[in-house]
């Protein structure tokens, strides 16, 4: 690729998706990613930018003057205009909107405006909108000779000469109605239209929940600002999902792309907090040192109860943070589900406990021991579920995201009360022997 | 709502989208379900029962005679009818099948036929195809009289006689379109025709990278059979991504409604792995209870190398599996990656060490132990930044699903690992002192 053959280049790398163009240039290597581009010249799509990593993206306009950068975003849509200014500092972004045209600048600095991940950042503000009284074949020609249309659509908007959204027609009923009908006649509800405000992650549920193809994006005087599409939800989706995993993991937003350090500075708080709830769980072992000294079976055993423990209670908090992340677990089910927590942890408590018990029994030669083991488990799994779902729904309820902080609560509780349960009971049963 | 209101109730809920309805099912005790359901008589929208789980639906199919059933599928686009019969048994669904009419009963078998989670389970089997000889203006008129048109739908397939697939129209073109031009001058190629044997999941990705908004499912001999769209593939994404939080969790693929035997049954497999894991950790403990015996300090500090060492696995591991997931991960960056992970690990078990090793270093008043420590600990997160990454890499090349198996190595590899440097060195150093 780097040897400059244009013609092969211009060929095969034109006719490939904006996305598999995104994927080559994040497998090239920095300089080669700038030779692609200069070598593309106006062939390239500019699309292809918002396909990779934002650390890729911001090397690769460093090198770009902002004018080349402002023709090339003047042919964007605009939801992957805003996309790639707002990752932008504030004095490139101000450079390349001045040496717009007038519309698209004010169009775009409007979409800016609405905070960070906000249902306006997204939304395109690209939309076919006719007034109630026009008629279906005034509409199809009007579509027929429009200049300005976006590239794709499937919905076109009713509203009046204020821009307030009135309604919606699909573009299938247009079809299959007579020319002479008027718009008004055939329009639906907009029944869910989005106000620019609104969270992404909100949006996307809404269209998860409705089913929507696309919505109506309104500011707070109703008034049509621009439209929101289903495939810009579906990498909403995707993200968010993503990050709950990550948090589960405390692992922050970070990129395949990001240096070491800044992966090393922002996975270490996480690690820090886990260390200080190991220390933890390591002064309450240090609270029965002279148990350990006399018996040093229970220094064998003692990592395993808050081993199972931790695991039980991760499983339980997996299900109930996703649970709450997709709001299938609310205040009218939360006892049930409780309850139910409950009954899964000590059934399995149970279950384990007892082969726990004989295997540990038969290892040490201590039958009695193979029973303080079995109980000490028992407590913790108990322990272990209620934690699992009530950590969750705490933080949910204080307004905190429990993906975040559950898993170093529920790690804490297991440790602690693994240790304790397990070391207190076998100090208090043989001492007393 | 259970004193019988019809009038309140026919008005009310009749009044709500398929999927309020479907979470007002779900909320609701098991009599009450069958009793709204027998209340609103015809005026029940069956599309709400494919937003509850699995078990409400089967539950509530029990007592609704299959003739019920019957009528109400036919009434169901296929996607939906497909979603509902495929969880019934055998004998139910031949008996709801027998009494659709005929084309009906074709169509859903043939989509049953395919396997489960396929593309051909998903996809809806009413589609609107022209020849492409029709002008637009045919192709309007047609729309206009057609009778059997699905209920929305955004894209025309232009297909030859025996239904191979020669292209597709956006109805945004059609519309832009003067009536006189032919379909197959205006038609584009439909890039991504997708096998109807094709895993959803795969489809679904396909749907992501592409952008696409609705695809044509072709069979093996490149015939039209159907079209899936874009809003069953965010279900998809959605369920997946689900999956891969649960799976790393060691959590099956339960619902909120299932029971608490159930529930207790799929996850007692991981738990049984993780306690053999345990097991193999407590055995390395094993082999140094002398050491132990001597300084029992090194009991006390033990769990806290596992422990950090553990987290520091598990965030190398929630993003080397997301990666792989989402295809971001492969064979042409993977030894960057992984010298990348090498770097964080090896910088973090620096900081943390250097921190750890003091405290341990004064809280013990031994600055010999506290070196020990740290020691040990950089080591561990060394192994942990490396098994974390090669782990889901080995897995995902063997064929198995690295996020279901992963966790448990890490963590085995973490715990043994970590007790193993700790309390060899401990043994090692203090014992030559």
């Amino acid at each position: 690729i780097a040897d400059r053959d244009i013609l092969f280049l211009r060929h095969d790398v034109a006719r490939l998706h904006e996305s598999e163009l995104g994927d080559l240039i994040a497998a090239l290597l920095p300089e080669q990613r700038i030779a692609l581009i200069s070598l593309l010249g106006d062939d390239f799509d500019m699309t292809a930018l918002t396909e990779v990593d934002e650390a890729i993206r911001l090397e690769i306009f460093e090198q770009i003057p902002n004018d080349k950068i402002a023709e090339a975003i003047g042919d964007l849509d605009s939801d992957d205009a805003v996309y790639i200014l707002e990752d932008l500092d504030e004095e490139d972004r101000e450079e390349i909107l001045a040496q717009l045209p007038f519309t698209e600048r004010v169009r775009l600095r409007r979409a800016l405006d609405y905070p960070e991940s906000s249902a306006g950042r997204r939304m395109q503000t690209e939309f076919v909108a006719v007034p109630p009284f026009w008629t279906v074949g005034q509409t199809i020609d009007y579509m027929r000779n429009g200049e300005d249309l976006p590239e794709r659509f499937s919905l076109i908007f009713v509203i009046d000469p204020t821009f307030k959204l009135l309604g919606a027609v699909d573009l299938d009923k247009i079809l299959r109605t007579k020319r002479q009908v008027r718009i008004e006649e055939i329009m639906r509800d907009t029944s869910y239209p989005i106000p620019a405000e609104m969270d992404q992650e909100e949006a996307a549920q809404l269209f998860e929940q409705y089913d929507l193809l696309s919505a109506a994006v309104v500011d707070e005087n109703n008034r049509l600002v621009g439209v929101l599409t289903i495939d810009d939800m579906v990498d909403v989706i995707h993200e968010e999902a993503d990050e709950d995993i990550k948090r589960l993991a405390g692992v922050g937003d970070e990129e395949l792309s990001d240096s070491v350090v800044s992966i090393a500075r922002s996975r270490l708080p996480w690690l820090f907090v886990n260390l200080l709830t190991a220390a933890l769980g390591a002064s309450i072992i240090g609270l029965f040192d002279h148990s350990i000294e006399k018996m040093v079976a229970l220094a064998v055993l003692m990592p395993i109860v808050s081993a199972i423990g931790g695991n039980a209670g991760t499983q339980t908090m997996t299900v109930s943070v996703r649970a709450l992340a997709t709001r299938e677990l609310d205040i009218y089910n939360a006892s049930r589900i409780i309850r139910r927590e409950a009954g899964v942890g000590l059934a399995n408590g149970l279950v384990l406990a007892t082969v726990m018990g004989l295997v540990a029994g038969l290892w040490f030669g201590d039958y009695q021991l193979g029973c303080v083991f079995a109980v000490a488990n028992i407590i913790n799994f108990l322990v272990a579920a209620l934690g699992g779902i009530l950590i969750p729904l705490l933080l949910d309820r204080s307004g905190a995201d429990p993906a975040v902080s559950s898993a170093v609560f529920v790690t804490a509780l297991t440790d602690v009360c693994g240790f304790f349960s397990f070391l207190g009971i076998a100090t208090w049963w043989f001492v007393l022997h």
